[in-house]
């Protein structure tokens, strides 16, 4: 097998897991947040600061290589990890949710997805066997087989026909698979918001024997309470010794919540977006530093941060380069955020380990969006 | 005395000189080549990645920070040192070009110019006293005089008038300076191309007792030889025992030919602006890195470097990058054309201490332009 999952425990307060995921690239604690590099680089940062700020893994996007530059000039360059000089563990998503949300013209077929380059309007094609190809040249040590992932929200009938395809399709995707000593495949859990239909997913996606799997569909626009909601009668289903991956979430509170609930790997492109707009998350909350009000403050972004961003700059120097649009703010900004919640992940595995992970919640909620309760009503 | 020149040698071969300047924030081995950080950042670098390539002093623009934040918030965060986080020398220029260059509406009367922002259109004015009041609030090193840089073609009547008054604007400069023990004031030689022009306009500046001088109005889209001639007519004039900077120089040719002919210090946008566009500059000339042809070629942008960016990456991942329009794409070009000058004026002056500077600027011209001669007709 390519990776290894070893369970160190279960906090005694919440059930949350500590443990390590083993990769041909290092070892992975758990839960871990996992930084996003959509185009084989997360945007502005340089794979030693990665290293520098604790990343251990990292995603990049499947659809995206495989548009630009194509997925042979990748594996002709030794793979992604080299390609992209990093040495840490990396895992590739399918291709399948951006085929959705970001080409044109889509067809969907039981043989696969019909669709238009969102770059160039050339007609192309990903079928699961496709997909499995596309990251078997990539050469991540994790991937993820090729799912359609519903909008929120979506009629029943059509969750689960998607949902029994998403199915069909893991097995094709287990059987094209050519490299699996070196790279880990995960099933994605699918079936909305329906409870009976993600019971039937888990059922259907753990049926074949895989390193790990992952839950897609959530995070797609609904309420929180229903994507926790959603977690809650999906985990208990997942297997104890395999990694489970939330997709596509990486809020302070829902991170928090989805470890809570079982969950032990997580990405999400937030913390290196919203860095770009010059809006940071700090151990007092969400602060938009390209606010007027910070032209003239000389403290460091987050007092009680100590990352290379808060050790050397104030907040006025953000501001001006953010509105100068100069990239080192972006770069600096980039840089606070993807620590914040690696350091998040880290005080999380801290709680676990010492069976006090509800306490914490309640400290950090409070501290940073100002109540026990999180943040339901906002978006991050 | 804010900075103090020390002349070391001269180059038995050329003539070209050998020194050290001793600033407040260091010492910079000259002759030397100064990064440009318009907006208090050179674009997509940090301070460390300049101090790793061996910046010993970087040039930042006065009318750019009047703007934007404006030099109070400057002064008030400590100076522009602290406010960018480099603890090494820096020099402002006087804004005078910028306002001729990128404002509108301009009007130049004998007490300063008026002119419109080129972001706000606000109507703005600044005189001698102003930019010297701006470059005091901005606390750098070395401050530049207040002057009007004629465009090239420009008539011989034009030249001498604003001449004339560039000398009048310095001696108003001076008498406005109040840290002289902090800053060292640089007076600007202007002239045009009119050579009794050029020699006259030295007479006036250097008549004014100045721990620096530097040489205006040339690189303004004159053919090189023309600069090249100026030169010759200028320098031999100047004080040998004060640093002498060539404002707005940057192509490899022209830094050589500029060090022939006595020159100390140069700065120019170049190196980080085509970078921006994927062009660099390596041992065996220039190189597009954006060109289709690197798509599969997984050698280092340059063999012959041993920079960060030549020591991790591939022409095929630099050429992904630039296309998908990636800032760390931008990051690693920058570094490395900025880390291409920097060892060319290394070995600039390694070939001045052992008296060879003539014979290096032949081999150097052979393998980057492929010929003895350099490049007059290329730009760089």
């Amino acid at each position: 097998m390519a990776i290894r999952y070893e369970l160190l425990k279960t906090c005694k307060q919440s059930g949350a897991r500590l443990g390590r995921l083993h990769t041909p690239h290092g070892t992975v604690e758990t839960p871990v947040f996992m930084p996003v590099g959509t185009q084989a680089t997360v945007k502005t940062m340089s794979p030693e600061e990665l290293k520098e700020m604790g990343s251990s893994i990292i995603l990049s996007n499947t659809y995206h290589l495989f548009l630009r530059p194509g997925h042979e000039i990748v594996r002709d360059a030794g793979g992604l990890h080299r390609f992209m000089n990093w040495d840490g563990a990396v895992l590739t998503d399918s291709g399948g949710f951006q085929v959705f949300s970001l080409s044109s013209l889509r067809k969907i077929t039981e043989e696969g997805v019909s669709f238009r380059s969102h770059l160039s309007g050339e007609p192309l094609f990903i079928s699961p066997e496709k997909s499995i190809e596309i990251q078997n040249a990539l050469g991540a040590d994790i991937i993820m087989a090729f799912d359609e992932c519903p909008p929120y929200p979506a009629e029943r009938e059509y969750v689960k026909t998607s949902m029994d395809r998403t199915y069909r399709w893991l097995e094709r995707c287990q059987k094209a698979h050519r490299r699996p000593e070196e790279q880990a495949l995960f099933g994605i859990v699918q079936g909305g918001m329906y409870r009976d239909l993600r019971e039937e997913s888990v059922r259907q996606i753990t049926s074949v024997d895989l390193p790990g799997y992952a839950i897609g569909g959530l995070s797609v626009g609904e309420p929180k309470d229903l994507m926790y909601e959603a977690l809650e009668y999906t985990t208990p289903h997942l297997p104890v010794d395999k990694p489970r991956y939330l997709m596509g979430v990486g809020s302070p509170d829902a991170l928090v919540e989805g470890v809570l609930r079982g969950i032990d790997m997580f990405d999400c492109v937030l913390p290196t977006r919203i860095a770009r707009n010059g809006t940071t998350m700090t151990s007092q909350g969400r602060l938009v530093v390209r606010n007027a009000k910070y032209a003239r403050d000389y403290s460091p972004l987050d007092p009680a941060c100590d990352c290379y961003t808060c050790r050397n700059y104030s907040r006025a120097y953000l501001r001006h380069l953010i509105k100068a649009e100069e990239t080192f703010g972006i770069r600096l900004t980039t840089y606070h955020n993807l620590y914040f919640l690696l350091r998040l992940m880290e005080q999380v595995r801290a709680a676990i380990r010492e069976d006090r992970l509800l306490d914490f919640r309640r400290t950090f909620f409070r501290q940073y969006y100002g109540s026990d309760e999180g943040a339901p009503t906002r978006n991050f």
